[in-house]
C-alpha cells in the first residue's frame, strides 16, 4: 500500500478495497463490516431506535486527550445516549484529502476502534470518498448511529417543572479551550485535555435505575451549556437558574477564557451531559454520577424556575442577576 | 437571513437554529425533525434492519438529471433498497464552505426533500457544519439511511449458482458520462442526462412477489458495473459471462466514451440495479421490471457460469472473450 492517499482510493476499486481490508476492516473487524454490502444487516430490538448523524470537521485532527476519530465516536455515542438509547451501530464516513498520510488515518481508524469498544459499539458500515488536493482540508468524518431505548424510559422537555435541577457531569470548556491553545500553539504551561469521552456508561448507570428522576439530558457541545439550557427552556413555561458559584470550571479554562474575553459556558464539551432531574431525587443522581470516572466532578449548577420563563439566567458571584443568551456568532469555528 | 453561509451558520447557536428553522424543517417537516434533540427517536419493526451511509462530494453541484442533494437521497435510498429493506429514515450531515450560496443550498434541500417523497422515506436528523473558505470546495453532504427487510427475504452471494441469469434495470454509463460532459463542458449536443432516481419501488415490485427468485443485488455506481459484478464473483465458485451485444448503452454513452478512451462498464450508475436472478424464472422478473417507468431498458445482460470461478469475462461482439477484472485508479474523480 501506498503511503499516502491517492483519488484510486476513492474510486471504489482495487485500492478502495485495499484501504477497506487494510485498515478498517481490520481495526473495526465485526461480521457486518466483513459481509461488505452496500448496507449492514442487522437486528433491531422491538420498541423505539434513536438515530443521529454528526459530522467532524475538527482542525486539528490530533489533540491533547484524543483526535478526530476518538471524537467522531464519542460524538455520536453521545448524542445516542442522552436520548435513553442504549448506542449500538455505528456507520463512518471518511472524506480524504488527496495525500493524506496513511500512517495517520489508521492512528485515526484504530482510536475509533478503541472507543467503539469501550463503548460497546460496532461500526457496521462505511463509505470511504477522497477527493483532490486543495478540496478539502486534510479530513472530514462523519458517523451516524443508531440506538435502543429501554421499554418505559421517556425524556421530554414536557416532564420539567420547577424545583427541578440542573446537573451537570463536570467541569465545562475543557474541550474547546484545550483546542484553542493547540490550534494557536498558545504558550501556556498546561495539562488541560479534551474531555472527549463516551458517557453512556456512565449515563445507563441513572437510567437504568432511576429512569423517572430523569426528565430531560443533552450533550452542551457546540454552543456550550449556555446554548444547551436555552434549548431547553426555549417557548416553554419555566426558566432556569443557575447559581454561578457552583459552575464547575477549571482554573486554567476559567484563566484562559479571562485572558481571552470567552464565556466557559459557551465553550463546547465533548465529555459533558447535562441532566434536568426531580429535585428530590437530585442527591441520588448526583451520587450515581459522581461514582463514575467520568462524573467524579459532577456538580448541580442550577434549578428549574416558575420566573422568567423560556429565559436562562445566573446568579452571578457578584449577586446579581444576568441573562445566559444562545450564542451569537462563533467563537470558535472548526470545534468539533 | 443573510444571503451566504457564514461561520456563525455553523456555531450551534442562533444562526445554526434560522438555517434549520428556515430551511431544513421548512422543506423536510416532520415531526422528528420538529423535536429538535440530539437523535430522532423513531418506531423499529422487529426482524432485520439495513443501515448504510454515504457522504456525497460530487462536482460540480448541479447537473443535468439531477444535483448533490438529489444523489443524496437515491444514492442511501438505494443501497438500502438493493439489500432488499424497505427505506424508511434518512439523516443528512452537511459540510459547507463559508460563502456558500443560501439560495443554492435551499434549492439542494427543495431536491432532497422532493426525491426523500418520491422514494417514500422521511429526513429525520441532521447535522450542520461550516468550513473556513477554502477548507471545503463548496459542499459536501453525508446521508446515512436505516430500512426494514420485510420476513423471509434473504439475499446473498451464497444463493448464487450457474444457470442464474444478471439483469441491469437499465442502460449504463448514464451518471459519469453526464457529469464528464457537465465538468468538463465539453460541447456536445446531447440530451444525456444523470440517471439519479431512487430504485426502492421498481425494487420492491420484484421483491414482494417473486423474492425466491432473487439471489442478490447491488447497485453499479463507483467502478461501475464491472467492478460490481466482479464483487459477486470475488473468492467465489463461479463465474459471470457477460454478453457484450446484450450490454443496454445509450449511443451517446458510447460515443463519447470511444472518444475518451474510456469504457461504460466502468462508469458510475446512479439509478441503476443489478440483479442475479433465479434463470428459470428471469423472464417474469425482467417483466415487472420493465413495467416500471425506471427499468423499461432492463436487460440480461449475462449469466453465472461454472467455468473460470471467481472472474467476470465477456463475450465481445468479436466473438472473443475478454476477462472485466475490476477498476483499477480512477477514471472520473468526485463522481458522487
Amino acid at each position: 500500500m501506498s503511503e499516502i492517499i491517492t483519488l484510486a482510493h476513492g474510486s471504489g476499486g482495487k485500492l478502495t478495497h485495499q484501504l477497506i481490508q487494510g485498515i478498517f476492516q481490520k481495526h473495526f473487524r465485526n461480521d457486518w463490516l466483513l459481509e461488505g454490502g452496500d448496507s449492514a444487516v442487522l437486528e433491531t430490538l422491538p420498541g423505539q431506535m434513536a438515530f443521529t448523524t454528526d459530522s467532524y470537521v475538527i482542525h486539528p485532527l490530533f489533540f491533547k486527550g484524543g483526535n478526530i476519530g476518538k471524537l467522531a465516536i464519542c460524538g455520536t455515542v453521545n448524542d445516542l445516549a442522552v436520548c435513553g438509547a442504549i448506542p449500538r451501530y455505528i456507520s463512518c464516513g471518511w472524506i480524504i484529502e488527496e495525500g493524506f498520510p496513511l500512517g495517520e488515518l489508521e492512528e485515526i481508524a484504530e482510536s475509533m476502534a478503541s472507543t467503539a469498544q469501550e463503548a460497546g459499539v460496532s461500526i457496521v458500515t462505511g463509505d470511504t470518498k477522497v477527493v483532490p488536493r486543495g478540496c478539502a482540508d486534510k479530513l472530514f468524518l462523519n458517523t451516524s448511529g443508531v440506538g435502543f431505548i429501554p421499554e418505559g424510559l421517556q425524556l421530554s422537555t414536557a416532564l420539567i417543572r420547577p424545583g427541578d435541577r440542573v446537573i451537570v457531569t463536570g467541569t465545562i470548556g475543557d474541550h474547546g479551550t484545550a483546542i484553542l491553545i493547540e490550534r494557536e500553539q498558545l504558550r501556556v504551561e498546561t495539562e488541560l485535555a479534551s474531555d472527549c469521552a463516551p458517557l453512556n456508561g456512565m449515563l445507563e448507570l441513572v437510567t437504568a435505575s432511576m429512569s423517572g428522576a430523569v426528565r430531560l439530558m443533552r450533550d452542551p457541545t457546540r454552543g456550550g451549556v449556555a446554548t444547551t439550557l436555552n434549548e431547553f427552556t426555549e417557548g416553554q413555561g419555566f426558566g432556569i437558574r443557575l447559581e454561578e458559584s457552583t459552575l464547575p470550571v477549571k482554573g486554567e479554562v476559567s484563566g484562559l477564557c479571562g485572558m481571552l474575553g470567552m464565556d466557559p459556558l459557551y465553550i463546547a464539551n465533548e465529555g459533558k451531559a447535562i441532566l434536568v432531574v426531580d429535585g428530590a431525587q437530585a442527591d441520588r443522581v448526583m451520587e450515581l454520577l459522581r461514582s463514575h470516572p467520568f462524573g467524579r466532578d459532577a456538580a448541580v449548577i442550577g434549578e428549574v424556575v416558575a420566573d422568567h420563563p423560556g429565559k436562562v439566567y445566573m446568579r452571578t458571584l457578584a449577586g446579581g442577576n444576568r441573562i445566559i443568551d444562545v450564542l451569537v456568532g462563533d467563537q470558535l469555528p472548526r470545534i468539533c
